[in-house]
């Protein structure tokens, strides 16, 4: 998700290679964690931190969704660090480490099990800091040229033409008919290789002399 | 995330006592999951299907975001049934799969690492289904009730009476820094026993022989 700043406290083990070996292409993100002692240590410098929570234990802390969290976290962060604190898979934050924070999150779940794993969440809260940054941009290569008004008008004369042909359409009254086919094909939004494939087909069967006969 | 129908198309084990393992709590759904030879036999009685996609590769489909491909899907299976189409974990969805979708449906990520674990996608467009019939509502428990006007006002007065006390604010001008203390309470949307806590502070505070003497 473009995250780089990983802060590892007290890890069991570290570096593990189990850990490497599922960090597959982001291997580079395990290599740069930092590893310390403490929560308040990992968070030096940092100016607002998210907690993550299963279930709202304390009561007095303002918790919001993961969507809000990352809104304002990306918010703070154009000036000032900020950080989200996960707990360990077994049992979340403590109550402790849950007072470093300024803001607890929660991620909406089906109340009857709530808790998600580990992974799970980072990768909740790590795609709504994306979509918080890239107002939820996609990567999309340049899709093949539309076809444009003139040859969309002449894709639906040869239509009209083609559906009066086989006696589908009444020639005298083919508006009705013929509006709602426009409509089928204005939201395909037909690409110029499209149209000419469709009049392709158009011209044949117009022409049954050409047709196979089985 | 709250849904319960998984189609599990062609799987090479099924049941697996791996995969039980990992499902914990959520066991049932892997039960309850129904296997089938072909995705068009999963997609039986469908009305919309979204086929998850790393990259855009079939041109010629409409790509959305994952957040739009919940919201498009939660709006029409309120009517139809509705199915979002994953694929293997090493290769994705075939063409001949997207081809039978009708709208494919990117998760944003870094275009230099664009494709998650499949486990890592499937969380991320349950997530954004929950939100989106859900609206991010999350549950929270009641908190405890919250200081009253009168209340705050009786607190403000004793915090200006003990900064004035102590010779923090002075007696003549106290407007101004007066205002700035009540902005940060009011950020803090103080709880009615947060209030007694502080003002049994403000009322040690401004008698000093009461104070250890270290």
């Amino acid at each position: 998700m473009g995250l780089n700043q990983l802060y590892l406290v007290q890890p069991q083990k570290f570096p593990d290679a189990q850990a490497t070996a599922l960090a597959t292409g982001a291997a580079d993100l395990l290599e740069s964690a930092i590893v310390t002692e403490t929560l308040s240590e990992a968070l030096t410098g940092c100016a607002f931190a998210i907690g993550l929570s299963a279930r709202k234990r304390y009561l007095s802390h303002e918790t919001v969704n993961a969507r809000k969290a990352a809104i304002e976290a990306v918010k703070i962060a154009t000036s000032q660090p900020v950080a989200f604190v996960f707990g360990t898979e077994m049992s979340g934050l403590t109550n402790a480490e849950l007072d470093c924070c300024q803001l607890l999150s929660m991620i909406p779940a089906n109340p009857d099990y709530s808790s998600l794993n580990l992974a799970a969440a980072v990768q909740i809260i790590c795609y709504e800091l994306r979509m918080a940054i890239t107002q939820g941009e996609i990567t999309v290569t340049e899709s093949l040229p539309l076809a444009n008004n003139e040859e969309l008008e002449r894709f639906y004369t040869h239509l009209e033409e083609t559906l009066v042909h086989i006696g589908f359409l009444n020639p005298n009254t083919p508006k009705k008919l013929g509006e709602r086919m426009r409509r089928i094909y204005a939201r395909a939004r037909l690409e110029k290789e499209e149209v000419s494939l469709l009049r392709g087909v158009l011209t044949l069967t117009q022409e049954p002399r050409k047709h196979n006969k089985y």
